[in-house]
């Protein structure tokens, strides 16, 4: 071993669960009641450096992640970064492209993978001692090209196309960067939750417009007349020059996202979010055709499993909002080709945030967007939700409506250690004296 | 408890894995050296019979599944069959739509939650001393839409249309059945494995030609003039009256499947088989329209991970043969929407074998297929591929080119228990004295 070289020397993976359904805390038509949860990866590594990262679950099967990450990380323990940051594809394809793991798909195995992966970068950052939105901003087009997997979004966007994209952008990204040092990305956050009272949603605008927010969601779904009262109300409440969005978290079938949907073209909505199902291509195309005229766009892929379903819906313009997730996907590598594509059909990237932390990752892909993929910050808004930020050394901050520019090393992602002992799944603090009933998969909502 | 009730005692998960790869058996270009595997499901009851159901992977990774099968069954240990049996759906719901594991998504999740319910189907099944397709066959038109969830698909295929589909083969279901106790599904077979010699090649051939056999596939997709020569050599072997399909196990990226199919054009195939991943679904629209005036018609969905990928697919009538996987997606719900779909759209239903055990259970659907939901047989082909019958009790068999109708109850799923001990993971004879290197996830093929 070369002094220079750090080595993973081992991997801890912890199941955080928090029970927020004890407040319903961010619950929406399917997701009854949740308890915000991760799967927290710990790379740890012979340079006193750690590699975190984190898979957001809502409760039971956080474990089902955890195993799958304990089995991928046998891969790299022993592995270098140096290794790594020469051609992160290689390990990308290690395990996206495992010849026997692929059989088990997106979903849990997709978003394992993706924990490594991220860990992997966030290590790399630290090492450099930089937050990981500079470590990608100072990254060469050419090598981010190649951090990503081109068989099946080529037809979409080629190498090519992605690296003229990046060199296009590459004379301002200095002047960019010393912007957003100033600003980061302008946020968006929810106001109106399901159950929360007019009263309730008032205040909570309220408190949002005194943080310099004027852009603000509702969810809707279940009861279309209370629906449109509520936007009617939200819309009089922070008047016509705000920006509002409705969120559907995918409860409608397409006909009945139809009839839904034409109720809302008076409020001068900016976006529907995922009407419907998450893997439905054809239906988010003939939704877009339904509603073409109308003031709003569509916005989804905070449950979008593949940059094959992003490829879709990028390419056939169907949708207006391009919602990435920090931990869906397989990291780092899988978004880089997500940005680039929404860069070169011109849909603004608008990240999902909320859960546990992921506000604190999707920061770093906003602001390599604004900087160095897009290059602007006209249209995007990065997803805001304060929830448990208590859980994390480094939490995320908002001044006049954008995100305070994140200066810590790699995500910033370093948990409490309190708050991990006190939240670890079973035998936490807060999960050993609760009744059986409420703890993993037995707990049912209904 | 009532004395007619049978209540779920215990559940054991079992991580049974062969090693095929020493072989080489059914690799890919993807799957370089897959050990054929299942994760499988005994659920006991109080009243002897057993619930069996497999969910096949090809190795590593079998483990995650049998994770995820064991959290679930913590949610049917102590339930009734009679409830079960009184409306399926409800178990499907508890599964798929639990408010916290569904954050997991297709994968791993919807293979497990499809393992739970195909064990409750197969002993629903053995309780009344039918096999499955029997049981299938004789549920009420309005019953089997009360098993489907609705929610997604229902722009492509209504509840009611679908009760409309089963009530007008209802009439014809009587002759159907005598028609088929004689002579099950008409089967093909793979001949043209990658790596064959061209004497081999014709050697199978010549021995599935011996048992009946007239339809053929070929696996493409690495080299395309070696490809061709290979479809040419094949074409020439079985002659102009045998069918021929060729497989390209998603290796291509769109623009290089049109550059490859398109020089297939002289070869009389009938269909090309996955030539983009499993989730393009504008992709597989975009091939079918670049080759609408050939022979061919586009076939995919071993891989296609819910039912709402084979709606689209078969709404827009992009792929023109159905290839259900019995394991893939949750269970019989899931397969009997997408049956009905394919129904409606008149779109022939060739389900996947193979694997270990794929064929036996794959052989009810294309029963009931042909009998309740399409009515008739004039344009099926269900996979056949003998590979490791000697590990079930009741192995798949053919004769003159049709499945041979399966009588035993339930799946006809019952693996003789020396294999089973014998293949255990990693404990059983077969694994224990391997090197580490072949042993799970660290077992890599480059």
């Amino acid at each position: 071993m070369s002094d220079r070289s750090i080595t993973i020397t081992s991997a801890e993976v912890i199941d955080l669960r928090v029970p927020t359904s004890d407040q319903m805390l961010g619950s929406d038509p399917f997701h009854k009641a949740p308890d915000y949860s991760s799967a927290v990866l710990h790379l740890e590594t012979d340079a006193g450096l750690r590699g975190v990262s984190v898979v957001f679950t809502v409760g039971a099967g956080t474990d089902w992640i955890c195993y799958g990450i304990r089995d991928l990380c046998r891969l790299i323990v022993g592995t270098n970064l140096e290794d790594f940051a020469a051609a992160p594809i290689k390990l990308y394809r290690r395990l996206i492209d495992h010849h026997q793991l692929r059989w088990l798909h997106d979903g849990v195995f997709r978003m394992a993978a993706g924990a490594v992966l991220n860990a992997m970068w966030d290590l790399w950052a630290k090492s450099l001692d930089k937050p990981l939105w500079k470590l990608l901003v100072d990254l060469e087009p050419e090598f981010v090209a190649d951090c990503i997997d081109w068989r099946n979004i080529g037809d979409a966007l080629t190498r090519d196309e992605a690296v003229m994209l990046l060199q296009k952008t590459r004379p301002h990204v200095t002047e960019r960067e010393a912007e957003m040092a100033e600003r980061g990305p302008r946020a968006y956050c929810t106001a109106g939750w399901l159950g929360l009272s007019d009263d309730e949603i008032l205040a909570t605008i309220q408190k949002l417009q005194d943080q310099g927010f004027d852009a603000f969601k509702l969810k809707v779904g279940r009861d279309s007349d209370q629906d449109v009262r509520r936007i009617r109300f939200m819309r009089d409440a922070i008047g016509p020059a705000s920006q509002l969005m409705v969120d559907a978290n995918q409860y409608w079938g397409l006909d009945q996202a139809k009839r839904h949907i034409d109720r809302y073209r008076p409020f001068d909505l900016k976006w529907i979010e995922e009407p419907i199902a998450r893997d439905d291509v054809l239906g988010y195309v003939e939704l877009a055709e339904t509603f073409a005229d109308a003031s709003f766009d569509l916005a989804c892929g905070e449950q979008a499993a593949s940059p094959v379903i992003f490829k879709q819906l990028l390419k056939s313009g169907a949708i207006g909002y391009c919602q990435i997730d920090a931990v869906r996907v397989a990291g780092v590598n899988d978004v880089m080709a997500i940005l680039l594509m929404a860069a070169k059909f011109n849909v603004p990237v608008c990240p999902h945030g909320g859960g546990i932390a992921l506000c604190n990752m999707i920061q770093h892909y906003g602001m390599w967007d604004q900087i160095a993929v897009s290059g602007h910050s006209q249209t995007q808004l990065v997803e805001y939700i304060d929830f448990l930020q208590d859980a994390v050394e480094q939490p995320v901050r908002v001044r006049e409506g954008c995100y305070v520019t994140p200066t810590a090393p790699g995500w910033g992602l370093e948990f409490r250690s309190a708050f991990i002992e006190q939240h670890r799944f079973p035998d936490g603090e807060v999960w050993k004296n609760r009744s059986s009933g409420k703890k993993g998969v037995a707990f049912e909502a209904d």
